[in-house]
């Protein structure tokens, strides 16, 4: 059976070293975040994840869910105890607000939740993980008695939370959706329609589940300006808090996926259903932003997430399994075999797993720091800088961190040859779970557009600038100490690359928006590969600062250090070949006519 | 259901008019291969694998093999029946010898009906697939009574063959392997020993099935010097050809796999099963490398089978999924919305798909043209030249044309978005079952090291150097044309990439072994854009001298012109950065204890 410890050491450097929490001690809900605190709930939740829900992962794929007659369904074994000992422990309450029963502590901690919940069990932290959406949802748009009727349940994950959007002919384009909502004398509204693809659209786990649901009031304008949305319950909640009538909502049946198996993705059927308008009529879709925002970092974190789970596991049989020799010579003579680790292809892999798991978890920290900052930092400069460069970097670490996180897990199962493909060693269930979080909460296709469509061109580009700035600077400064200079040019080369490509951009996108879409996907991963390139200069600088001050473990300083190297000249090249695909622009990528891609 | 038609217009293109297979006319097999013949032979190979084959990928994909109680193993609804019709129609038989009663045929017909059907269907087409390896051992080192006596029935499909190598505890390191040959008095041996990850290994197809096994014999030497090689039958054959006595040779289980669940992967128990030994004793790796080359080639275009299919169905759902609107303004107002083909990124992940399965088509027929040569060429220097190139690139088609193969298939899931990870759609088995052909007859890092350790250096790296002065050559030919200009010098620029990294590994391996091995995988990827972009300068080639004929099919050929044109833009750059990866050596990668990958 795979294996799974939470990364805790390398988490609380970033958190206690890197990110220093503790210097934002002013802030609200930072006050608590002291290193010692940070420690002790990072390992607990370590363990919690370790130890609860990782061992049902596995079995969990296995069994799947179960949808019975009735519309119910019923999740693997073992996922209903977890989920109790879960809300027990308090989990899923760590970043939410106290006014309403959380622990109101910072996002970056309920970042660090994630990242272990989705690394041990995927498929299981979605059903609490989408309630993440849902509650962000009512606290932005939601009337004063939503908010107290719904969340506390919800924070407290005695109820749990769903996202309804997407219909059979639409995705991405919400503009198209049928679902209607009818107004009822009351204030509700009767609501009617199908959904698909509905996560954790049913289950076993609670006894309520509240859908957020967009649907188009009779008179809607026939677009993404006509769309409004509705708390639909699955079953009614009485005036004094109480479970009433049940809801004419139901699963009408579960999808048969490449992955997550043990959470039902469910076909949703409302047949006027009671719902109530949560914000303003045919403003649905900005409210649906804010659940999407906020899902969205939770998917590039749960790319992380698998590379993560993958990686540790390739490491564990590189140690175990014995094949071949070392190409300097037996690095084991009185073994039959060196380890596969003497393989230095095999090393690639790895340090490849290595370079993006740590530099991914350094940013996907910092950006729920950036978070917090937007909204709580003393100074309006460093709210509008953070919430510039949250903005900018959200379809970054969903797209490129999924793409990479993906390409992990493939690398991780290699590592196994043939024993990766077999079901029984989990690999493939990395690689089969991952391969969704490149899909969902908006295809990486539409996280590039994003980029290079809304949030390059925001306020004249004051966020890109940012992040320029910001690169340039951290390379200048890091330039000065010997132990960085090839690092720091290295990245500062990439933010050239990423400057480069955004001038192309400028001086071929007004003629041809097409020029901008062609090269989305690529800008995308250009900015990846300078983010994380940021995030290893900090790390290196941190830990040539703690080797300095005569840090006791040596060890892990070293290896920063090393990987840091590692990233600058294995990863950093890829941003010049990009760019040079961007400057190629559309011309032969759209000419030809549909039917020239008929290769009958 | 997802949709299959052979690429026959593209597959003649090829063979009639890039390679020009008429031209070798005078050589033994080549004389019926007329372009009125081989249009004939890959039209109705083409219909038989899309009537036939295709029709029960899908449905053998969800309901797999069934193992009995007995060890006998039945396949999915309709691969018998196929089967029979494949038997009937001489499929497998194109260019088998015609002294064994095949057809006599180029390689590169057989090529094609290899591509064909493992588009139609993976699992099923390794059925015969295995069986070509099996009697390419046999024609090489059996002996004239074994060929006699297995070869037409193995060549008619009567009976069907497997590879035996890998068991539990070695794949990759065959010295390693535990099986035991005891020498009988009869000049049978008495084989003993389990064998895993066994291909069609058991099967309900065929009434005997041809096992060909490597094993040790008592006194053998420990190491690959004391392998040797056996046909095992699963039915023991009479002097007369009929079938005798079950042999001691069953299946103990089947793997769960990822992917290709209608081929059995069988744990194979040999229990003093009868064997004859093929080859000369100790010399079974020998035998096994013949094998393996056949079929190293035939798992290359397996990631070209995978990566069309997909591609087809992505065409498809992108020319009726409507979603959004294009960036320049509505493509037909009068509808809802545009269809995917009008969004940029979207035809990023086609271009692409296109770019590769078109010039991997190109590659592999003319690889398997390049083994005909190897052993048909009238002139000496033109055998060794076939064979030096395709001795070459043999790593390349495999590891290179796989890895591109699988990322394809993983782009055409994603033009589905969300429905791409449905079972249903056929784009997860696309992905599941392609990425098999990374792993197994050498996962892809064996490959690598195939190639810079043992090709690379062999005969004083003529290969390489002859693989220099082609490409070189026909740039600066092509570079005198100026529609051609630009993508020449893309190429050669890409070759020169490559050319610098040969002289890196010379500069560096001698002295450190494990600077080769760290950058073997990336060599072997240059390699592939380079030997691609060979394929789509010669194309474009073909394709303008066709337009200047006056060509009534301009279409076709402009599409060709435009595609070669997308490929230097936008796989040619990779060359470089890759070359930037390999020259960053060996240092940091080998540099971190295994401690050091904890992250705990």
């Amino acid at each position: 059976m795979p294996i799974y410890k939470a990364p805790t050491r390398d988490t609380r450097f970033v958190i206690n070293e890197l990110l220093r929490l503790e210097l934002y001690g002013d802030l609200p809900g930072f006050e608590n975040a002291s290193a010692d605190m940070v420690d002790a709930v990072v390992e607990e939740c370590g363990r919690f994840c370790s130890e609860v829900l990782a061992p049902i992962n596995l079995s969990g794929d296995q069994e799947g869910c179960t949808r019975h007659a009735d519309g119910t369904v019923t999740t693997p074994k073992g996922f209903k105890e977890a989920h109790a000992q879960f809300r027990k422990a308090g989990w899923g309450t760590l970043s939410a607000p106290e006014q309403f029963g959380g622990q109101g502590m910072p996002h970056v901690m309920g970042m660090m939740a994630e990242e272990f919940i989705s690394s041990a069990n995927q498929s299981w932290g979605m059903y609490p993980g989408l309630t993440g959406g849902a509650i962000s949802a009512i606290l932005a748009k939601g009337s004063p008695e939503q908010q107290a009727k719904y969340l506390p349940k919800m924070i407290s994950n005695e109820w749990l939370g769903t996202m309804n959007l997407t219909e059979p002919h639409c995705g991405t384009d919400l503009g198209l959706i049928r679902t209607r909502a009818v107004p009822a004398a009351d204030g509700s509204y009767a609501i009617t329609g199908t959904k698909i693809f509905i996560s954790a659209g049913d289950h076993d786990l609670t006894d309520n589940i509240i859908h957020l649901v967009l649907a188009k009031t009779p008179d809607a304008p026939d677009s993404t300006k006509g769309i409004s949305l509705f708390i639909v319950p699955k079953v009614l909640v009485n005036d004094d808090g109480s479970l009433g009538e049940r809801n004419a909502v139901s699963c009408g049946s579960i999808e048969h996926k490449m992955g997550i198996h043990a959470n039902a993705t469910c076909v949703m059927n409302y047949d006027g259903a009671r719902g109530w308008m949560v914000g303003e009529e045919n403003k649905g879709l900005a409210a649906m932003f804010i659940m999407m925002n906020a899902a969205r970092l939770g998917v590039g974190i749960q790319g992380l997430s698998q590379a993560e789970a993958a990686y540790q596991n390739a490491v564990k049989y590189a140690q175990e399994r014995r094949q071949g020799r070392a190409l300097t010579g037996p690095a084991e003579p009185a073994e039959k075999a060196d380890t596969l680790f003497v393989h230095p292809d095999v090393r690639r892999m790895l340090m490849d797993a290595k370079a993006y798991t740590e530099g991914m978890r350094a940013l996907c920290l910092w950006g729920a720091l950036q978070v917090d900052l937007s909204h709580k930092a003393v100074d309006e400069a460093e709210r509008q800088m953070a919430d510039d460069l949250i903005s900018l970097l959200t379809p970054v670490i969903k797209g490129y961190g999924t793409d990479k996180g993906f390409d992990t897990c493939v690398n991780m199962q290699q590592v196994f040859g043939g024993h990766g493909f077999i079901e029984e060693w989990g690999m493939s269930q990395f690689v089969r779970d991952c391969r969704i979080t490149q899909i969902y909460e908006g295809a990486n296709g539409v996280q590039a557009m994003d980029l290079v469509g809304r949030k390059l061109p925001q306020n004249g580009g004051r966020a890109v600038q940012a992040l320029f700035a910001l690169v340039d600077g951290e390379c200048a400064a890091a330039k000065l100490r010997p132990e960085l200079e090839k690092l720091a040019s290295q990245v500062e080369k990439a933010n050239g690359e990423l400057k480069a490509a955004t001038m192309w951009f400028m001086q071929n996108g007004m003629a041809n928006p097409n020029a901008i879409g062609a090269g989305a996907h690529h800008y995308m991963h250009i900015m990846g590969v300078v983010s994380l390139g940021l995030m290893w200069l900090r790390m290196a600088t941190v830990s040539l600062d703690a080797l300095a001050a005569g840090a006791s473990d040596k060890a892990f300083y070293e290896a920063k250090l090393t990987t840091a190297r590692y990233y600058g000249e294995r990863f950093t090249p890829d941003a010049g070949a990009l760019r040079r695909k961007i400057e190629a622009g559309s011309e032969a990528l759209m000419a030809l006519p549909v039917e020239a891609f008929a290769t009958v």
